[in-house]
């Protein structure tokens, strides 16, 4: 029905035609209400993890199929715990063995394992876009969570973020939060200006030397600043991003060294920031590169209950997704 | 006591002395009235595989370990489906990386596996014969299941065949079935063939170039056609069956597109076939080898609920060998 | 509080204060009553082991993390059996795929998996001490097993073999036990003597050719003996020892031919042992290397029903763990 209104373009393939979150696909185009109801349902999954019995029964009897056609074990075990916590029965497929590398076409893989009876799947692929072709062909009642595709988008990432912001600041509407790092090969930083933005955080800023920015941060509304000094001056959240190895050996960094003497988060350079100001890493960290142990290990760093929050953050998806209405 | 009584040569392995089924391993051998059992209590848990809640509490507690010493993630998978849905406990068991790697013995592995209070192997070996050597060394209380001995038996994926045929065609006293392929290599097709004729199907037709047939069709009380216009001729059935990419290199075949153009299923040929004819297939599909992709994605292709009803046969199986009394 | 009294060496780390058993790292050190409470629990859970439905709610809700750094099928197979019969949520990491492959350091996967909510860690680590790194630096309320560290212990088989001692013998005070094989490299040795001798056995014997004898046994109270007529002469139980291909290859030995010629044990060598002796091996065994087949599957073997107690002992490990309060 909503179909009729959608005019040109296609809406939102994440939303179902009553708004409801169907899918996770990415935090771009993510309306801010259903932002604040993952960021609020995951606060209550927090509780539920530190219990003893840590499970709720909201998705008993699902089928949830993790599909990781990129190895990244943290990323498939938080997925896994979130899964199992919410009692879904969980299958973990061996995709780099599997029929694909029979010459299987993706699609085909897909129809095959919806056929055995999956509710969700998880979907880590090193194609952008590949949950998205996902989510367009599989049947009306499954769902599709994006466990990073590509450069593109690793939402669930971006929304442990906010929860984590949420659960330390409370507001975010006048916070100065700076993304510091190699914001140019990060989906992690994408996701997180998306969100914070349309959470009405003020300010955004994203601190990087020249080559690893990418063009057109202002008309995301960020503000850019290539001294990490100016970056983190007066910042309530300082959001540390991983410098992978490869950067490091390429034309885009003069060494490991010169990065961490320019950009890298020492005790010193944390003053700088307000005095209540939080640490934030996606892990796992580099120390020496881009954080200095003092500063991952100290009182202002946030990055192990990052890790806790990402768990609850994952459950609160796959349940509110699991609870939209089925739409034809 | 039944052993006084077999005489020269062994009884039946698969069946206790009562005549019930105990392990699975090859559909050759397996009576008419098993068969149906097994075909029936699949179409039962058709219906439990699409309940919100898809189990059933007939494997609780019980152990089933995955044996495969030759990968196949699908088939894994579709058989811990299964024993989960049944409630079991599955054990997946990377038998390339184990002990067998440190020279010890296939049955001294299972042995050590039993010891640990299996209830049930699913096993899948490159070598012919490896189920039924596992199966007369077990304890009386433990089931075994082949899924999938070197070119010998792939009995659940025949079963799943015959579970499709009796969903869409009710009866199969009255039909001509289609088997259209690589039949020399095709261990589906041998157990196909077993138990279509077991069932009473009147006209079974071996459709391939001679380079891909058996000899011995005849004898099985088989039909050969070497042109694919005259065996899928008013046919009610067609199963296709998938073309080994080694096959294609090797001397059996010219290539690819001759063999398409000769045996491949287009809406063209198909329209021979009785216009209610099912189409169906192992998986997964090479589209323009085997089979058009109009016909795999068209409206007489029956090969995704074939997956679905895989599931419903590995646990229909499970379940009748776990209630099989134990015989000493 | 403790941490006051401990003076100039640290307390057992194994025990909290209250002197309960809080993870489990080397037979070492583990007090004889703790030694006798783990058998007698595991007693109890071979009986579980034995009903149709195998499992207990003992560690419901808690989750339990194998990290296997060193690969072993067969013990993770065994841990996870014992985990999931005590009803834990059991998630196995493919560590050689993880982030430690991006280069984390060993205590950030383990704070990392921490903030994911373990209650127990069950190890295998190539590095002597790794279990006790990690056992130093978790949360309080963490638990360690370990379940192999290089060539320093592996506790769980040296208790499992204490079980099975127990089971066919009773009383440990009046036996003779002759430990044969490859004592020097052999971890197993090791916890074993350790256990043996606390459990107030009167006579340990350490049977190897000098080449394969550590240093030093005498003073832990074994007995030294380098022909095998001698070590098994009236034992009780006699305890072979795995011999390793890459053994075999080097200097230590001159053939496989020459140590089984020499320290085989073959029916005719048995009878020389106590006539109700039994025989032991922590598997896979080498038949005809240390062990004639005769032996392994003759009537004295109690090489399976090892396998069997290792799961009842793993699962009294982490029961017993699990009940520990948490000291502060």
């Amino acid at each position: 029905m909503a179909r009729e209104f959608t005019g040109k373009f296609a809406r939102n393939p994440q939303l179902n035609s009553n708004g409801e979150l169907h899918h996770l696909l990415s935090i771009e185009g993510l309306p801010k209400a259903i932002l604040e109801r993952i960021i609020s349902t995951a606060d209550s999954f927090i509780n539920v993890a530190e219990r003893e019995v840590k499970s709720v029964p909201l998705l008993r009897g699902r089928s949830v199929f993790n599909l990781f056609f990129e190895n990244s074990t943290r990323t498939r075990t938080t997925f896994e715990i979130a899964a199992r916590r919410l009692s879904a029965d969980v299958f973990n497929l061996d995709i780099t063995r599997s029929s694909t590398a029979k010459g299987e076409s993706l699609l085909d893989t897909i129809n095959n394992l919806t056929a055995m009876q999956a509710d969700m799947f998880v979907v880590r692929h090193a194609t952008s876009g590949a949950p998205y072709l996902i989510a367009q062909h599989v049947a009306p009642h499954v769902h599709v969570i994006n466990a990073g595709d590509g450069r593109h988008a690793h939402p669930t990432q971006g929304l442990l973020d906010m929860v984590t912001i949420r659960h330390y600041k409370r507001d975010f509407t006048n916070l100065t939060v700076a993304i510091v790092g190699d914001i140019l090969h990060s989906r992690v930083a994408r996701s997180d200006i998306h969100a914070l933005t349309t959470l009405g955080v003020p300010e955004v800023r994203a601190v990087a030397p020249l080559t690893l920015l990418p063009t057109g941060m202002e008309q995301m509304g960020v503000r850019v600043c290539t001294r990490l000094e100016e970056g983190i001056k007066d910042a309530d959240v300082i959001i540390m991003l991983r410098l992978q190895n490869e950067r490091m050996q390429g034309a885009l960094l003069p060494s490991a060294q010169e990065y961490f003497r320019n950009y890298g988060l020492t005790p010193e350079k944390l003053a700088l920031a307000k005095p209540d100001a939080i640490v934030m890493h996606p892990g796992p960290i580099n120390r020496g590169v881009e954080i200095d142990s003092r500063v991952a290990d100290g009182t202002q760093s946030v990055i192990l209950p990052q890790v806790t929050f990402g768990i609850a953050v994952r459950m609160a998806v796959m349940a509110i997704a699991a609870s939209s209405k089925v739409m034809h």
